[in-house]
C-alpha cells in the first residue's frame, strides 16, 4: 500500500510517500510544496499549493492519507494562516477518493521515535533509521515522512486487529 | 459587472452574487453551502464545501470575488477550524482565475451601513434597502452579500480613481 504524509504550512508545506509491504516500509519520493508574498495574494498562494500537491497526488497515486493536526497558539494571525494551508492539504486527498487521517505531532513522534516529546532532530534521525539512504528535502518534508510512517503503522495495527477479531468469529 | 461575496465557515458558508451597472446594483443570489460532522472527517466536509461553493461558481460565473477576513479569537480549535473553511472559499474563485478581495468585518460595516460597528440586524437593514425584495437564506447570506456590496463600491471607486488618473494626464 502506498501512503502520504502532509506536514500543512502557507509557505513550506512538506508531502512524503512510502510503500508499505507487510512489515516493510521503503522511501518512494518527498518534497515540500511553496508559496510566497511573490505569488501574489492569499487565495492566488493557495491555489498555488493546491495545484503542486494535487500534481504530487497524480504521479505517486498513493491509497491512503494523512495530514498532522497542528495547533499554533503563538496568535490568531499565525492560527487562521496554518488553517487555510491546512485546508487544502486535506482537501487534495480527498478530491482523489482518499480518506484522510489526522494526527496530532504527539502521536507521530510516539509511533516514530517511542516517545511523544520527542526534539525534531530525533524525529528526523528516526525517519532516515526507518528509510535508508533516503534524501530528504527539508525538515517539513522529514515530519511528512513521519506522518506518513506513523499512518502505516495505525493502518497495520487496525489491520492485524480486524484480523484477529474474524479469526475469533470464524 | 458580476460580483460574488463569501463568508467563510465550516458549517455554515453564506454566498451572495450581485450585478453592478454604474451606480446601480441588484442581486441575483444568494445561498449557504453547509457541511456537518454527519458529512464524516473534516477532509469530507471540506471536499462537500469545495463542491458546493464550485457549483455556485459555475452557476453564476462572477467576474469579481471577494471573502471576509475575520479573526475568530475565541479559541485556537474556532480559529483552525474557521481557517480551513477559509483556505476553501479563497481557493474556488481563485480556481476560476478571479482575483479575491479580502475585507475585515469593520471594513464591510463602514461601507454598508456607514459605521464599522454596526450590529448585524443593522448590516441585514442595509442589505435589504440595497437590494430592495431579496430573500436572504440566513444571517451568513446577508454578510455574504454585504461582503459583495463592499467589493462592488471599492472596485467602482478604484474605477473613477483610474479614469481620473487617466483624465489628468491626457
Amino acid at each position: 500500500m502506498r501512503v502520504i504524509g502532509i506536514d500543512p504550512g502557507l509557505r513550506n508545506l512538506g508531502w512524503g510517500v512510502i510503500d508499505v509491504a507487510g512489515a516493510r516500509i521503503s522511501h518512494v519520493a518527498n518534497g515540500i510544496c511553496h508559496s510566497d508574498a511573490g505569488d501574489g495574494e492569499l487565495a492566488a498562494r493557495l491555489l498555488r499549493l493546491h495545484r503542486e500537491l494535487t500534481e504530487v497526488m497524480l504521479r505517486y497515486a498513493p491509497e491512503a492519507a494523512a495530514v498532522e493536526h497542528t495547533f499554533v497558539n503563538k496568535d490568531a494571525v499565525a492560527t487562521l494562516k496554518l488553517g487555510q494551508a491546512r485546508g487544502i492539504a486535506l482537501l487534495v486527498p480527498a478530491q482523489a477518493g482518499l480518506v484522510v487521517g489526522e494526527y496530532a505531532p504527539n502521536a507521530v513522534k510516539k509511533t516514530v521515535v517511542g516517545v511523544g516529546h520527542a526534539a525534531k532532530a530525533q524525529v528526523d534521525h528516526m525517519v532516515r533509521l526507518h528509510l535508508p539512504g533516503v534524501t530528504i528535502a527539508g525538515p517539513d518534508a522529514a515530519d511528512a515522512l513521519a506522518i506518513a510512517i506513523c499512518h502505516a503503522h495505525h493502518l497495520q495495527s487496525a489491520g492485524r486487529l480486524q484480523d484477529a477479531l474474524r479469526r475469533a468469529a470464524g
